[in-house]
């Protein structure tokens, strides 16, 4: 006898779960074709050798890899796309059109100890635009995210992009006394704050070679946020004789798009992936605890290091777990989805009978959503109960010798030749 | 340097093969919805014990399998969705409303040699229907096929359903002298005609205890196709002394449902794997030599083998590999796809530059798909052009003190206030 069950981390979508799945990646694709990007897909699994790239031997203990039994090549199951998006740019970066604007909604597998918001398979929204420097595509795609979160029913006061910026951070850490080649450790360590205790977190500071006030500094400006329209708090507690630069650039491209309530600056975000070059931001739940809904930033060296020429790009990810998780916490989660059928059919006597498959075809090769019942009563009370908890507009009643329709919503009931049937019973705009 | 390339037997989709692998996803979506059934899905892997269930242990070879380093279970990229679908419904057959009526279009995997119509990564719609007996079940599920293959363009003439009853063929195999314990490897041998030579036919049937005149009756039989108005000839081509009931039942039912034009009679269709149990169906190009485009049949005994209840079930598998060759070869994919964005927006001068953001987030927030220009340029012929290769319904002409509209289909060019842009914009029913 098989388990029953799906494998740990991994989902199973009966028709009510992937109701909202499908509604999720719907709303992914529609914001995203509606910001100019258009749909990419790759292989759900590649070379083990690609994902070791970007990400190094490390990766591999994470990932779901396989050979086959007389095969030479190490596989892996997809753990997220951004090598893949990076070989295909690679391989025709000369004959695409830049700039190159592509999203995609794939599954990813990663073989990790599933936890809330952490699953072993799950969803993610990818949104990537390459070719263009400059904070103008950064706020594009910060906005196109933006646009999603309100198209889902978040408001700003829900969650907040956090905006950093990686040169902005290292510039603050030199200026802290931090030597160049602790970088990338100085990265990790912020990185990582989040799982940390302060005590911690400061005495790993000190090993970077911080002394007590850089660390103290270090400490209270990568742990703070500031609004975007309180640069001048920033630049004073970093003991800048400026702004920084990079940050305001960003935020006047951010308020152009109108989305200057959703932002905030948090310099203690430097997304540990060491491929981010610039802008790094991520999604975080207003006050909330939870694991990012989304992250990103620019990555101008990644499409070089796959075999590709020198090309600036900026992108995030957005996984499906944290996100319901989030919605279902605020009750945003839809309560009917599915598609409302438009008529449900059933026979009121014997000779009908033989008619309901006639008429269904007849609807269903008119583009109507057509059901019909499988009972064999013909007790019309019933069965007009069963086309009411199907949600359809209309009833359909066919008898030996006659059809009627019912509109559920209005009880308007009236008798309709099979040759109007169908354009009696198709949608107009702005009718129920 | 990391490879270029896909792993041998999978795609990469960029967008314009994309636009057409999303368009057939979503046309097996409306046709599934429209016909009743509720979209489902599955993990991307399951354990392995769960593929050898229906198929025993010579699946294995043909799975891409893995272990975790430290793991004790064996998984495998999922080859097909049915074995997911058995034990879902095993699950919870107690609590899902009869019948039950599932579509899913899942990519699978199946670690063969590549040729022409199979690839190692698929996509397969799959259409169930379950909890339903008798023939008007076995209708349903060939109408809702048949429905997409018109949906997609196809015509009677293109394509047939090739009908067979498991069975009327064991009937007529017993009438012709076979023993019973023989019937299977009987099916397999006829499942594998199309790949053999006349002559290793002839003498594989003679080998399973067919004296000479049964080989040849057999031979002939299997090897036919019959109209279904034609079931007088069928069964007196196998001496039968009354039509079989079966079959007849089923062309009965799927003359009910208006599509007999595309269905035939071939009773070497018996779908080798070992799990049909009544109807089984094949969809063929016709006079066509490729692959079948989608094969079912009825499954009754599938769901008690996953643990679950006895449920009498039937449905069938179409891959996108086939479909998509056939179409590519008949002219039919549809030539401009992807979304026609409603605005192309780009300055005419310096001062509009900074406008553009403005205006596209406007735009985009109200639900029309806008692209922006990303040149410097301010030449609006140039620009223009733009535009229409993008295949916008209008370009929006930001400068600094006003803004125009231009509908690229009439060259109609107007000035419009910020606040009426979005209204002005905004699709009608029935306009370009």
């Amino acid at each position: 006898m098989p388990k029953l069950n799906p494998p740990k981390g991994t989902r199973d979508f009966y028709p009510d779960q992937m109701a909202w799945h499908q509604h999720l990646l719907d709303a992914w694709r529609r914001v995203s074709v509606r910001n100019g990007f258009e749909q990419v897909q790759g292989p759900v699994f590649e070379t083990l050798e690609l994902y070791k790239v970007k990400s190094g031997d490390g990766i591999v203990s994470e990932l779901f890899s396989f050979r086959r039994a007389n095969g030479k090549t190490d596989f892996a199951l997809r753990p997220e796309f951004t090598p893949t998006l990076a070989r295909m740019v690679a391989a025709k970066a000369n004959s695409l059109p830049r700039p190159i604007k592509w999203f995609c909604t794939p599954n990813a597998c990663r073989a990790e100890r599933p936890q809330r918001g952490r699953l072993r398979e799950f969803w993610q929204w990818n949104v990537d635009l390459l070719g263009l420097e400059g904070p103008g595509a950064d706020a594009e795609v910060v906005f196109t995210l933006l646009d999603f979160l309100q198209e889902i029913g978040l408001k700003p006061d829900d969650a907040k992009v956090k905006l950093s910026h990686r040169d902005v951070v290292a510039q603050v850490l030199a200026g802290l006394g931090l030597e160049p080649e602790r970088t990338d450790d100085a990265f990790k360590l912020l990185d990582a704050r989040d799982k940390m205790e302060a005590d911690a977190f400061a005495a790993q500071a000190a090993e970077l070679g911080l002394d007590a006030t850089a660390v103290e500094r270090f400490t209270q400006v990568s742990g703070k946020t500031y609004a975007i329209s309180d640069v001048a708090a920033l630049t004073a507690d970093l003991g800048l004789s400026e702004p920084p630069a990079d940050l305001v650039a960003l935020i006047d491209q951010l308020t152009a798009f109108g989305v200057a309530d959703w932002c905030e600056i948090d310099l203690g975000i430097v997304r540990g992936l060491a491929y981010y070059t610039g802008t790094v931001f991520e999604v975080h739940e207003t006050g909330g605890k939870s694991r990012a809904l989304a992250g990103g930033g620019r990555y101008d060296k990644l499409i070089e290091l796959f075999g590709g020429p020198a090309m600036p790009a900026v992108g995030f990810g957005m996984g499906d777990v944290v996100l319901t998780n989030l919605l279902e916490d605020k009750g945003l989660l839809p309560a009917e989805l599915g598609d409302r059928p438009d008529a449900f059919v059933f026979a009121t006597d014997d000779a009908g009978a033989a008619r309901v498959a006639p008429v269904v075809a007849q609807l269903r090769r008119g583009q109507l959503h057509a059901r019909m019942s499988y009972k064999t009563t013909r007790n019309v009370g019933k069965l007009l109960k069963d086309a009411e908890k199907a949600r359809a507009r209309f009833a359909v009643l066919v008898g030996g010798d006659q059809i009627q329709t019912k509109h559920l919503a209005t009880s308007t009931q009236q008798t309709v030749s099979p040759d109007q049937l169908l354009a009696q019973l198709s949608p107009r705009p702005g009718a129920d």
